[in-house]
């Protein structure tokens, strides 16, 4: 569980390290233990159907698994990348962004801080959904590493 | 082959329809038949490594596809849309982007052509690649669907 000042001091990490996450709007709305959720508004995310632009819908799910690592490491100094991702566009996503990245079970995690703190490097499948009128809309999944 | 009036008006269209793309900065830099080169800044697109932010380049790759596929079908009225997509950071891009669509073959291409025009839908796999000092550092493939 974090409060609102860790929430909104991330939202600026955000802003301030990948500019086009301002552009986006992006913030840190929940983070709670279970999930992370970021937003972002359609006005500045959507796309030429109104609707939002698939680029804007992947760059929220990454961020989303940034967030998580950066969280859950307490260790902005670790290097944390982006392997791979597969996103799958289910609907479209007609209102405001939302993204829900799930913080895997207690096993995965310590595995993985283990890994970081003793070899320096550690590897994460996070999953990532976008909701849109309780549906899911989008389902994304990515790999992500974190380097000392 | 377009000129130089086409590509600099499809820059136009993207920016006005899909407002993140101004801004990324990205322009329609060449299409000759075989690809279609989208190009941004990197001063816009980096992370909080200085290099090119995961989410921006997911973004160019799916942008790249959606103006090929508008260029290819001379439509502007079709409803492109994205299905899904896979993306592999091979390695980071220190430099500005520029993403590189080949242009399917000719005997798919006329597949898609001809599903739009008859039944008005309209599926094609698109590849792109992302280079950096000449080699691949990205590769993404996305399934896009055309509407009438």
């Amino acid at each position: 569980m974090y409060n609102d000042e860790v929430l909104r001091e991330t939202t600026e990490f955000l802003h301030r390290e990948i500019p086009l996450t301002r552009a986006m709007g992006v913030r840190v709305a929940a983070c709670d233990g279970a999930r992370l959720v970021l937003e972002a508004p359609l006005a500045l995310n959507h796309n030429h159907l109104g609707t939002a632009f698939g680029g804007s819908l992947s760059a929220v799910a990454t961020l989303a698994g940034y967030a998580l690592l950066w969280l859950e490491l307490r260790d902005r100094s670790a290097h944390v990348l982006i392997q791979k991702s597969t996103i799958k566009f289910r609907r479209p996503v007609r209102g405001d962004l939302r993204a829900v990245c799930r913080t895997p079970g207690a096993a995965a995690l310590a595995t993985f801080r283990g890994d970081f703190a003793r070899k320096g490097k550690a590897r994460l499948v996070l999953r990532v959904q976008i909701e849109d009128g309780g549906k899911t809309a989008v389902d994304f999944e990515g790999t992500f590493v974190a380097l000392k």
